[in-house]
């Protein structure tokens, strides 16, 4: 990637405050960035950066004081413009594949055009595989699934037969979509299997993280709603709507039937009970117990969920009951001395 | 399935009120149900529905109230009397279908009759497959494990050699069985390995979810006994018992030598300590760490464990410590002021 | 294995203490050990086992009392003495395998001498396989990564393109390294994705339980050091360094960027903020939530962290809330009361 200043400003939509002409390569953080790299100040926390800043321009945003003679390109939002430079530098023309002879395709599949399927992935009969889509190694699409166009399964993603992975979709390696939901019905000294018949549908330009486990519903379906993107070991139990471009951090497990509005941001480790609403714009933070429905927009932490300032409050005062306790005793023992 | 409400009280064993010769053939949720579909009432909440029923028969339990002329089946337990009837309508005839010839079966393994060993399954030298087993593509059976009759091992599931999965056994996709158990010693500046030379050995009747983890026994074995469900992302550390028909919701960890009882029930996210005993009936709440031996029938919750309803009610006070906290303060300086 | 106890005490770098021709065969725990077995005894809790002790040998501490006539070899670690016997007594020479012809090896692939690559084992372009290396089947090495030599990669273990595993590493099976670290950054009403251009280094002597995801650095490196040895379903995010000889047990999981030190010990469902450091042979205990930088050597539990001893005392105080609220309500009561 070669560009003057003013393309620059021009492809991420920024007023240049510098030389038009000067020519910028690399892309580098600011600590690292040289004369010919593009850099950006996003958190004002490294503004004291910038006098000692020897790039070749700095992505800024639009009222950030700036040291003399340092090129600049003003935009609402420096990091996404970064990111999507970023993007385009690395990125490289997609060239399919084809079908793999040792890949394994069954009779009555349905293939799209210019896919890439790799050796010793696995389609099933009836499943249907859109254009552009690559199957890695050891994916397995099982009878009667889909996979939408420019859609691309890592390594060993297994999807269960019947379940629906929409466009533009990254599934990372490993992750099972459509293992039976986990139901079961007490019957005399042991339990009976409840037949898990509903399938995932996960909606466009969705992305999971690796070894994620999304259940097939019992009946109807578990839905992943477009644009939602996981961590890895994300568990997503039977029946569950996890709405629009909501984020589940690592490890996050969340109970059957359990509705996840949009927007929501749950934090690392976060459990969530079954049957219960989680509202749009929720934040969680990581390790957040979370028993009961919680109202739109709010901030919550603890175990179990509380407001977020208040676990901030209690989560300091946890460490000091023994002192509490002390001091209680202590109250105790001068109260009953005046009254004896 | 087509039935008359005669035969369907007479394949659930229950008593009919209601037309002999109506047929059904549909199943269905109470809400969605029509005059050809079977619903149930289980849960005592959804009674309030009865009256605006359309169902052609519900089945309830003996002393439920119905309305004046809504076609009921009287059953002791009308959820599972239901799930055994959706089992029955869903379930078709096993196929065999062989070896594929892009399996790979390693000379010396031992392969039962009517099974169905898909597209890019291992079978290692010195396995047993019983009948009627069905190994999906990406399984791995290593060398000298077995698999019992009836028994499905899911895509990507990884059987370790000498392992030993019994009958009628369902394994979801990717678990792993017999991985080494983690046992390392102090060796100067790093860790000797201790060799696990156990295996894992699961009984009949169990079913394992997604991206499960047993590991094998350092000596010994690592033994899941019958009828055990686990949900997903479960791992059980080597040398652990998990009892007869116990349950193990989404990410329970269970640390090494760890005796868990039968009819045990831990809730998502529970983690449980090395070399403590988790007595018969135990009930543990989401999210419970379990650090000491737990009597049998015990119902806990809480980190640490305590008994279940103590848990409610301290859980409710965590919340109000920064009160608490003011209250103390409060007091000391109101018991301060009058001794001065 | 038959060896004389003057073999043996030569062996294990131990001062005997019995008949030096006495020859034994077997290893076993010290309650099931007989005449021809060796035994050991490491926890002092156990020597009570000592006066029935039918061992042929037992492995002991320099100072240990033992019983008149017991044979002994004193030794300064008499468990890692033990296990270095057993290891020695169940390993088998390593038999090269050569390239199965079903395994899938990419033209461009750069293959060592005396491997073993299994059947359904996935070579990409330019990936480098060292000596004697195991790729057990199922496993996936991406394009350009690279395995060092005497390294073990069990069943369905993915490494993505670029990464990198050092020498006498073994990672169990599912593992996968290298998926996208989770980056991402709000873009309208959805997420733009940052590209992760990184990679993971893992060096020599690392184990790496099943299930685990180490993902790929945003740019640079995730760093797993020499001689660290992970449980199963254990998380490392983008840009994570962990320190030599450091020990994450069972799905513990690290944010982002985190610094983890050496000789650390992060117990079972531990969970680490992102951005911070945990100092040089810091230990939590299982479940503790680590939020801030941790200094060396500390001693951690709970949620948030906390000295273990405190916690040790916080923890038991949390189920005496109830009777806490009870005594502050009744001391305000009793205060109230002069007063009016």
């Amino acid at each position: 990637m070669e560009l003057t200043l003013q393309e620059l400003a021009r492809l991420v939509g920024g007023e240049l405050e510098g030389p038009p002409e000067r020519v910028v390569s690399g892309l580098k953080g600011i600590e690292d960035a040289g004369p010919s790299d593009v850099t950006f100040l996003a958190n004002p926390r490294y503004a004291k950066a910038l006098p000692h800043c020897r790039a070749g321009v700095v992505l800024v945003r639009p009222g950030q004081e700036v040291p003399e003679g340092l090129a600049v390109i003003r935009v609402a939002d420096p990091y996404l413009a970064y990111a999507k430079l970023l993007a385009k530098a690395v990125s490289k023309p997609y060239q399919p594949l084809g079908v793999h002879p040792r890949a394994v395709v069954e009779q009555g599949a349905e293939i799209g055009r210019e896919v890439s399927i790799h050796a010793l992935a696995y389609v099933g009969p009836g499943a249907r595989i859109g254009d552009r889509v690559i199957l890695h190694p050891g994916v397995y699409v099982g009878p009667g699934a889909q996979v939408g166009d420019d859609s691309e399964l890592r390594p060993n993603v297994v999807l269960e037969p019947g379940c629906v992975v929409g466009r533009r979709c990254l599934i990372h390696a490993g992750t099972v979509i459509g293992a039976d939901g986990y139901g079961f019905v007490r019957d005399g000294e042991g339990y009976f299997k409840i037949p898990q018949v509903g399938v995932v549908q996960i909606d466009d330009d969705v992305e999971l993280g690796a070894l994620n486990t999304v259940d097939r519903a019992a009946t109807g379906r578990t839905w992943i709603q477009r644009g939602v993107k996981t961590d890895n070991m994300v568990h997503v139990a039977h029946n569950c709507v996890i709405g629009e471009h909501t984020l589940l951090v690592a490890q996050v497990g969340i109970s059957g039937s359990t509705k996840v509005g949009k927007n929501v941001v749950l934090g690392g480790q976060v459990g969530v009970a079954g049957h219960i609403t989680v509202g749009d714009g929720v934040m969680a933070a990581g390790g957040t117990g979370i028993a009961k429905d919680v109202e739109p927009g709010a901030v919550i932490g603890g175990v179990p969920a509380m407001p977020h300032q208040l676990w901030l409050r209690t989560s300091s005062l946890i460490r000091r009951l023994p002192d509490l306790f002390r001091r209680v005793r202590s109250l105790e023992k001068r109260l009953a001395g005046p009254s004896e």
